[in-house]
């Protein structure tokens, strides 16, 4: 495997991802220096925040504000999820680059997190994109197939049918498919065999990996992913968004981690890994309740680490 | 990469690297329950214990007899680990199936662990292998060359160094000869350079993969080793001998996260997971002041997740 001039994608989705999973609320100014120091630090793309109901998450009742300012940073893609054709209207509305949507493969995970079965949500998804074309189509629409390695719900999910639901997306115009492990349950093994089939069939729309450590195999299973010609990676600022009922059964790949085997690697991602743990700070102090989990910033760099002299942050 | 019939052994060296990183002292009867379930659970090589001075390190001074407790499971490999001629002296007298001795590719290293440099570690292995060829021509000795990787004290430690100490080692006639990561320095794509230039250099005789968690690369890096051909990797149960001073901050791979990392894949480790996780209750009866780390245990094995019926524990 040569290495020389690879280059990974890091997409930083703690402030969607992450601040909707836990009770606490960021402060609009906080998330608006939090993103401010992730853009410093060398994050090329950020998942800002969601456009649902603000009754359901008031976590992420500023997004369309905090999309104002992200898009300010020269080159940043800003990113946000919306669940639905409403969700899809307000987030075109803010400006911002590209929205991300979430089809479950399982049904029984898709009824519970957005009361839609499956074809329901792929009916859904096919609205935002005809509406998408018509008044907005710079914008890029991304879809994360939601447990698409098992379900705590249903166990199993079949790889035919999470093949079958990127297809379908594909055709639709989707500009990308990525696979989530909504639920911790992939192996490296499955991970490369997915991602294969998935390039296979919708080639150059094949996505990002949005892999979970719930059960310690977080940086193995992107390793898997990397080898398997995956270049997009979702990972959260200190974990944040982890499960809440035990220390470090983290659900999201920490970001620092992450960065840290690409650049150790010899892989490109763009960061600057001291400038990254820095701003742990500012989560540390926005929420002081929560768990900011993470290895390497508990252990420190290596003493045989070395940055690239062309990532030095003034 | 088929990984049909692949099959991984799994060296168990809590008894040993987990209890001597710790200030409590877990007793004679407790090690032997623990040793039981282990080897009950599936294990078929666990390091016992170490002959050192028991002023020196307290918590080993039972391994002689832990060593003969050991030697009543059959198939089990009871390893144990020397610093010197006078360890292997009285580890050769307790039975041992196999010893294993530590030499620091690293100079700071070395002299900080065993007051030797790496050259004089060299020629006491030598003394070892005449002795053993002499008296006890049965008994495997195996090396983990220390801070392979890496080194906190010294920083870069040079690759050709290691695998010069692993050519020197194997024209001694040390049986094995595998890399420890000792601080936690090492990144996939590192592993398999390593390894490939060791298999390389020594062929038959490249050994187990000592892989640390400490920046939550550990399951990365077996997997990388795994995919260059790696075979025998150490672990240590609820990942006992982690670094003291950060929660989740571990040193040791654990054994529980990897075996169910390679079981996931479809790689035969020949233990069963649900029963290994039961082991868990005995360090933490034994050992209630200690940290039992972890990811799969907290989370839970996945709902998808099938044990082979041939390794049901009754």
């Amino acid at each position: 495997m040569n290495l020389v001039s690879k280059k990974v994608l890091i997409s930083e989705v703690g402030p969607r991802d992450g601040l909707q999973s836990i009770q606490s609320i960021m402060p609009t100014e906080f998330k608006k220096e939090w993103i401010a120091a992730l853009y410093k630090a060398g994050l090329q793309e950020i998942e800002v925040g969601s456009f649902v109901s603000s009754k359901l998450l008031p976590q992420l009742a500023d997004t369309s504000e905090i999309v104002k300012f992200a898009k300010t940073f020269e080159h940043l893609t800003v990113l946000a999820l919306v669940p639905n054709l409403k969700g899809a209207q307000a987030a075109f509305e803010s400006g911002v680059h590209k929205i991300t949507i979430p089809v479950s493969a399982s049904e029984a995970h898709s009824l519970a997190n957005v009361r839609k079965t499956t074809s329901e949500m792929l009916a859904e998804v096919n609205q935002i994109v005809l509406y998408r074309n018509q008044i907005a189509p710079r914008i890029q629409i991304e879809i994360g197939i939601s447990t698409a390695f098992g379900c705590t719900l249903q166990g199993v999910v079949l790889e035919d049918d999470v093949i079958r639901i990127a297809h379908s997306l594909a055709e639709m115009g989707v500009d990308e498919v990525g696979l989530s492990d909504t639920t911790g349950y992939a192996n490296p093994e499955q991970v490369k065999r997915l991602f294969r089939r998935l390039k296979a069939t919708i080639g150059e729309r094949s996505g990002a990996a949005h892999l979970h450590n719930t059960r310690g195999l977080g940086l193995a299973n992107c390793l898997a992913a990397f080898e398997e010609g995956v270049r997009a990676f979702d990972a959260s600022l200190g974990g944040l968004g982890g499960c809440p009922y035990a220390p470090g059964a983290s659900g999201n790949v920490v970001t620092e981690d992450l960065v840290f085997m690409f650049e150790a690697m010899g892989v490109d991602t763009g960061v600057n890994i001291e400038a990254l743990i820095e701003t742990r700070k500012i989560l540390q102090q926005a929420l002081p309740n929560e768990l900011v989990y993470g290895m390497l910033a508990e252990a420190g760099v290596p003493k045989n680490f070395r940055i690239p002299s062309d990532r030095v942050v003034e």
